[in-house]
């Protein structure tokens, strides 16, 4: 028996493990520096909790776990059983009995879930980030998997802009710590998209206007027009859409013509969409660093395709490697009201964790100690140098500095071939000679050059490298 | 609908996954300081991966997920799904179309089908340590969760009781550096129990008599006769079994004893057991630290459950806190066997996540910067004063300062209460005055104490804390 793991799911050998802590740790501290705070929600939902949250496709694409002590249960409960077997044939996603549990499909809903049974002891405004893996049954595909990780952060009970402007400080300090080059986060609001739908003379289609024009990276102009006609938008109408979606001009100059269309039309909505971006702007120019190379640029194509969200919507790319968004976002005004607790207006961001890894990678911008995590091994001599050995390797360990001594006193040649295959950039040689003298010989593998140093030394050149 | 989580399963709240994350983050720089290298399994492996490998009672045990996709499946499969139907509620382990997927039980059986499937990329000795969830559909019960953590490492490769010896060296290092007082790591080794086994005249009863034993600490030895009885060891083996598990003295008295009996009976299995213990002692008085609290204790009793165990077992309690064991582990000669992959000797040891954080939080050992991941939050007056507000506030940050401005002007007394809620320990007021003078108001809400200083000394005052 060949053995292997399910379609769509994967190992992460120790390189990717370090590789992918490295940018959840780098988010991590900028969320807690913003004072968000961590939360983790179980693998495991109530079906009842995940159903009807992700639309129809959605319900079918949630794993669901199979009811345990089947086997335990009396004859008459299993007429019930094969009841409800029979609808789960025909429906897979209202089977009660046969299920009652499933897999996270996203941290969105969880949270809003937490949020509501633990609303009478959270200090709101509530800041909550969390990186978790979700699972989804999707076709697997490149870049599209199974299980794969979520890494969000929200604020609720807040409607100041300055949330939305801090999140925006997030990714670009997340961006430039991480040194993504070329990124542009695009903002828009989802006023402004109700705006357009009202000067459109669709004021009632705002949601069939938004999932048209979120396809316009994947299906063009042309596809959007197509989709718009099928969804009973006129001509008229996709014209005025038209112009407003492919306005350019530097950030100021779209909203001003925004705020001029919007006025033409006296359309309320629209107005207020343009002065929460001018706002949010506004705070994020007070807040921002001078020193990241990203943009924040207003784009009144960007639809999201999500239907909770009211307020600002933001979506992040890189123009350096082709690759779809590598983070996404926006205010909602009624999450958790899902779940009974009406009014709580939110607005939340999240990072595309597999993506920007594979931007990193492919750039080659991962800090080359993330290769090994160990710095140095000390060949096993076996006898009284073993012991020699141990001693160094625990001072070594003791000074901070991750090393090996190799196990078994076998071939020189096969332990080097060992610190080889591991990576390892240094090999501590203590032989007779060495323990004799009270030195170390020292091997950089990366350059080959050897020398032979005192304990304090050996430990004074790896800690500095 | 009042929104409920799955019976046995947690949120973590975020001073519970920081406290979490603690632990975790302490015992991951040991082990990576030792060479240990992280790895990270799917949370799914296929069923036939899991299956047969924890016993019967562990088939029952293991959640299965329903496939995906039953409502698409063709008229003709059907019947084949009924079929299978059928088998799932006679013997719910044997069911591939209803089911093909599980989740993980444990890290060790994920760990082996690892090493299998690489074996060719990996260099050996393998070193890793994974620390994930798993789950199992146990009757919840207090401290015992359908969801929890496990923390392993253990080498394969080696059959160097060097290996015994750092591990040993972990456990030592991480209890010192979590501060968890009068730990035990008992330690014992298998062949003792095989030489035991034989001893008392039942050689091939040495599971029997060790599944037996290590109900000792539960039944008592009363009640461990009792089963010992009924698994048909006959009244003189208990007897000399019952001799054997109860010799006590320092570790080297034990062991010298020991070594007598096996002597005299022969036991050729018996003193090699004997011999590793010591070497294994030995290697560890070599690498030990001086400043730990804890003690290695050899005890002939200790038996542990699992049944691939091959040599050296240990297990760690602490007497400060009622609690089970908060870890344990020991060495396997043919894991990977069960892949396919013989003759692959490995060691390994496990921390009980969930226990130890349960001890360290009875005896109110957790540092307490964890409780507020945040160490400020500047007070908003509006205006002007906000404008002044992030400014200091993203200075702060910059600075690696945790801080929250609120994000609203809303009344102070509000605010405080957030801050107060929040456990936030000092809070920042920038109104007029201090905007006037280019300084800030501190008040600390630990000691009630108020000061104005300049952001400079602001930045020190409470990096410093």
């Amino acid at each position: 028996m060949k053995p292997s793991i399910p379609q769509g799911t994967r190992d992460f050998s120790p390189s990717e493990v370090r590789k992918r802590q490295y940018i959840l740790q780098t988010i991590r501290t900028i969320f807690e520096r913003y004072g968000y705070q961590p939360l983790e929600t179980p693998s495991m939902e109530n079906l009842t909790t995940l159903m009807g949250k992700y639309g129809e496709e959605g319900d079918r694409l949630i794993f669901k776990i199979l009811n345990n002590g089947l086997h335990e249960k009396k004859d008459a409960d299993k007429k019930n059983l094969n009841e409800e077997w029979q609808k789960l044939l025909e429906k897979p996603y209202s089977t009660p009995v046969v299920t009652e549990r499933a897999l996270r499909y996203d941290l969105t809903i969880p949270f809003a879930r937490y949020v509501v049974m633990h609303q009478h002891e959270l200090a709101f405004p509530f800041r909550r980030y969390q990186m978790q893996p979700v699972w989804r049954a999707d076709r697997p595909q490149k870049g599209r998997y199974r299980e794969f990780w979520q890494c969000d952060c929200d604020v609720v009970g807040s409607t100041s802009l300055i949330n939305e402007a801090e999140l925006l400080c997030i990714y670009q300090s997340a961006f430039h710590h991480l040194a993504v080059p070329q990124v542009t986060v695009k903002i828009n609001s989802r006023k402004l998209l109700a705006g357009m739908a009202a000067i459109a003379g669709h004021e009632s289609q705002m949601m069939d206007i938004t999932i048209a024009i979120d396809k316009l990276d994947k299906i063009g102009w042309e596809g959007v027009t197509k989709e718009l006609h099928n969804r009973g938008i006129d001509a008229e109408g996709i014209t005025k859409i038209q112009n407003i979606i492919s306005l350019s001009g530097t950030n100021d100059g779209i909203l001003e013509q925004l705020a001029q269309l919007m006025q033409e039309h006296q359309c309320t909505i629209g107005l207020q969409g343009v002065e929460e971006l001018k706002q949010t702007l506004q705070y994020y120019e007070t807040l921002k660093s001078s020193d990241w190379s990203g943009t924040i640029a207003v784009d009144a194509s960007l639809a999201r395709g999500l239907n909770y969200y009211t307020g600002i919507i933001v979506e992040v790319t890189t123009a350096a490697v082709k690759m779809g968004s590598i983070g996404g976002g926006g205010r909602y005004d009624d999450l958790t009201g899902l779940f009974g607790l009406k009014g709580l207006s939110g607005v939340g961001i999240s990072f595309g964790v597999d993506r920007i890894y594979d931007v990193i990678e492919e750039l080659g911008l991962f800090p080359e100690a993330l290769e090994s995590g160990c710095k140095a091994m000390v060949v096993n001599f076996g006898g009284e140098n073993e012991t020699y050995a141990l001693q160094v390797v625990q001072q070594l360990r003791n000074a901070g500095i991750a090393t090996e001594l190799y196990p078994d006193a076998v071939k020189f040649d096969k332990q080097m071939k060992y610190a080889h295959k591991r990576n390892i950039p240094f090999v501590l040689l203590l032989g007779d000679e060495e323990r004799a003298q009270q030195l170390i010989s020292i091997k950089d593998f990366r350059t080959g050059t050897q020398q032979k140093l005192p304990l304090a030394e050996v430990i004074q050149h790896l800690s500095n490298e």
